[in-house]
């Protein structure tokens, strides 16, 4: 039997490379870019993007997301595992977890493994909260607010190095101890770093808010927030998760979905029972498509609800590739 | 950045396999009953299975099936990927194509890679159907026919060898040089191969027959079976699919389903409007469980609607992960 299929053929091995060779090729302001091109491209359906896969694990708690797709006339199809295990970090791993597969959309064969170990997951979402910070955030910031103190609130705050001046932070989190964690974080040592003590004080001080937490209640309400204050909702990821009250949403001025369909199916949109009386609804491809015609007024609420594309990590995967490939580097690749 | 993610966990590399490694600690009896046992647990509830991903491509056509999940309690949840990409004979690629990936239950930490490059998704396909010929096919068996003659009719064939004596094999295919290349496979030298001049041919002489192609319509109609017919059909594993006509399905005396709710929803039965009408129709596993209190009265026409189950894969990922880790292998697994 072995014989049957073995030998008849002569395959290529698919190239493997470690989170380390991955991060030593990341730039960041391309990478911005890129993905900005790749939402644009989604929203104007030149990508196939099937629904998500979903995995709950119980004992511990654990949730596992496949998103996968392709752009129309690229060279690969990507498949990208992700999971969030978070008590994790109680046995001293990261609650990140994930590998991103490329294949040739010709042929099938398996391109090359990364083995980022779910960070370009978590690079490719922070990235597109600074995309979102950069378009909808007031110019004149004095005060971000951070809410939550996990993983990926910390890429958050990291990457709004890209998109604002401002580094004035506060933080909210329901754990003390968690956010004193936080606040010693030596990477924000760019960072002046305050704990709030509650969220309707960090909604009173902060014009930028992003939320970054497994909530599945509501932590923002419409009474917290100040006009002209941008919030990044991007805990609301899967069934049952929830930061933004509904009327918070439906008073905000202007909502931004990185996928409609997505956020109707389980983003903090998912609560929101009637869409129409929110005045401006789009996708976030369709507004840095259109952004030159478009304008975000200064007394604005604006919202936007990121629950993670697929097109995201069919970007990074193949932007983070095709640097990987280029370097003339044996010892890397394997 | 980089140093915001690296450094802080030490964390243990994936093993990696690749495809010689897999089959060289292939055991077809062992896999055969521990996919009985996988088939039985599925049946009985024991196992999270989310619904399939599926990715179409078009040019060229492949279909990609991303099949996922996990028996309660065992130590792994599964992801298989495996892709059939019809056109790649003609540029001397195996259509098949894949790989499977271990990752721990209770830490989501990738654990394993098997490059099996689909090899064991063909043969799990294979291996259930041979389950359903050693419980359904006559015991006093003359002739085999196979309908197809791609890469899956060659593993249903080779794995018959497992379940029946019987050596007589007719064989039809859409294309004649396709049906002369089945009969020269120097694989099959145990048997003796003959072209089938038609279906009713076939139907006419076999009373185990096993449809393994990629039809989009019904290839066996009732005239042409006989009384006392085992029919395995395999081809119908997404929306689209057809081998069999749907009255033949409601003329059979039993109906196994690998998956009633996959059956149900793609396979062949999909186009059986009224499933009341099928006098028995139980899922495989549930047969496996009772068999001892079943009978298959040898005047009945049954057949087996297989979809293609991820507990298959599950159960063949862990089996094959099980013996190459207990191998002290260390060149093998790097």
């Amino acid at each position: 039997l072995n014989s049957l299929s073995s030998g008849l053929f002569k395959m290529g091995q698919p190239r493997l490379f470690d989170k380390s060779a991955i991060q030593s090729v990341i730039d960041l302001p391309a990478l911005m870019k890129n993905l900005e091109k790749g939402l644009i491209l989604y929203s104007e359906g030149h990508a196939v993007i099937p629904p998500i896969g979903f995995l709950h694990l119980n004992q511990p708690p654990g949730d596992v997301h496949i998103k996968f797709g392709y752009f129309l006339e690229h060279e690969y199809y990507v498949i990208k595992i992700a999971s969030g295990f978070y008590n994790n970090p109680t046995i001293g791993l990261p609650s990140s977890q994930g590998l991103m597969l490329l294949f040739k959309q010709k042929t099938g064969e398996l391109e090359a493994i990364l083995l980022d170990e779910g960070f370009l997951t978590d690079l490719r979402t922070a990235i597109v909260g600074a995309i979102c910070a950069k378009q909808f955030a007031p110019s004149a910031l004095n005060c971000i607010g951070i809410v939550g103190t996990g993983t990926q609130a910390r890429y958050q705050l990291n990457l709004l190095k890209y998109a604002t001046d401002c580094r004035q932070v506060l933080v909210w989190g329901r754990h003390p101890a968690k956010v004193q964690d936080f606040l010693a974080d030596p990477h924000f040592s760019d960072f002046s770093l305050k704990a709030a003590s509650s969220l309707e004080e960090l909604g009173f001080h902060c014009r930028l808010i992003v939320t970054a937490t497994t909530s599945s209640h509501p932590l923002l309400f419409s009474s917290f927030i100040q006009p002209g204050t941008h919030i990044t909702a991007v805990g609301a990821d899967g069934k049952g998760k929830q930061e933004l009250d509904p009327h918070l949403l439906q008073k905000a001025d202007l909502v931004i979905a990185d996928s409609l369909q997505q956020c109707q199916a389980f983003g903090d949109l998912s609560y929101v029972k009637d869409l129409s009386s929110i005045p401006r609804l789009m996708e976030l491809g369709q507004w840095l498509k259109n952004k030159k015609s478009l304008t975000r007024e200064k007394e604005w609420i604006t919202i936007a609800d990121l629950t993670g594309v697929a097109v995201a990590d069919i970007q990074i995967a193949q932007d983070v590739y095709k640097k990987l490939s280029s370097l003339d580097n044996e010892g890397r690749g394997h």
